[in-house]
């Protein structure tokens, strides 16, 4: 295997892509085997990049045969750390919080939200998905007990920043970001900006693009 | 200006970036004039950095002195296309499609979603953030009567592809899809793809490796 620093990140990407196409064949379509063209195909990925990703990691597959669909979902899933569950605190129990709580998709990718904190104190003792908000005063407290590394700020952007600090002092190592802002943390710990402004921008670039094109009769 | 075509995506993905702190500063901050160190310094980008990305797009600022904060930002916007509204269908009044609506950063990115729809009788007639949910069945009409060329699904994985053969048929250019699966469509409708579950996982990848290191006592 490569050291993982020098693997690119657009690989890293690519990999949850890979697993959870993985993941579907394995579970519900019983498919054996797959090539680099089938599962590339899958994802408009090119059969060349699938072969390269993977390669970083290791030796899959057999050249002319493909890849034993269920070793690779394993393989796969034990390079992102997906083969266990990741407990998870999230902070803001707002529309978005309970969206993140009962969202499908992550207990596949080894992510679960097993406790959930606000500060209001209406909210305060809901149930979402079956989980008792809690104040954020206990967070501390229950993130050290649980020994849980993720956190997932899904608070307004003006508080974003003192909810990332107390995690960081909690013990939390790694936050997943829902405000649009940038939080200032320690080195060490990584985060992860889901910004979602910035999602929709990317398109409105491209149609105000289009309009223009348009407008020029190009 | 450069050709549209021949900017990096990377430069792209930067520019709302530079655009919301831009706004933040002439709009609250009263700032008259930023460097691109400065700039830079707020969102983590290196000074060069910058000064390349809007190289990409005219000449802005001078040598020396920086930039005019109010110009810049009306620059950088109208290269956005920001500098105007564009309105937005949303498929799926559920807790993601509420959290959506009442998301408050879009206004400033030129995003509004104006018409929000889904199919469960239980949700038509209910109004979020002041908006009637309308039976999906009128979404073909209402795109067309408005001229909206945005789409946001937030609808279940199984539903999302349907989903968007509506939203490509009423006339819909560009879609934002937080279904976790890949839509087709055809190549001259852009998509824009916001899977959660693929954020989480660069952050468990970190998670588990560094659990690695440290058990290896590296």
């Amino acid at each position: 295997m490569k050291d993982r620093e020098n693997i690119p990140k657009a690989t890293i990407e690519r990999l949850p892509l890979y697993y959870r196409c993985l993941d579907k064949m394995d579970t519900f379509e019983d498919v054996d085997v797959v090539s680099s063209k089938d599962l590339g195909g899958k994802l408009d990925i090119p059969s060349t990049q699938v072969r390269k990703d993977l390669s970083y990691y290791g030796e899959f597959g057999r050249r002319g045969v493909g890849y034993n669909v269920n070793e690779l979902r394993k393989s796969v899933g034990k390079i992102l750390g997906v083969d266990r569950i990741w407990p998870a605190v999230l902070v803001g129990a707002g529309n978005l919080g309970h969206a993140l709580v009962n969202y499908k998709s992550f207990s596949m990718m080894g992510f679960e939200i097993t406790h959930v904190f606000d500060s209001d104190s209406a909210k305060i003792g809901n149930l979402i998905n079956g989980r008792e908000v809690v104040s954020v005063n206990d967070l501390g407290r229950i993130v050290q007990e649980n020994n849980i590394k993720l956190g997932v700020i899904a608070v307004p952007t003006d508080d974003a920043q003192a909810v990332a600090e107390e995690m960081v002092e909690s013990g939390i190592k790694a936050i997943w970001n829902f405000a649009p802002t940038r939080l200032r943390v320690p080195e060490e710990i990584e985060v992860k900006n889901e910004d979602l402004a910035v999602g929709i921008v990317s398109l409105i670039y491209h149609l105000s693009w289009q309009e223009e094109i348009e407008a020029k009769g190009e």
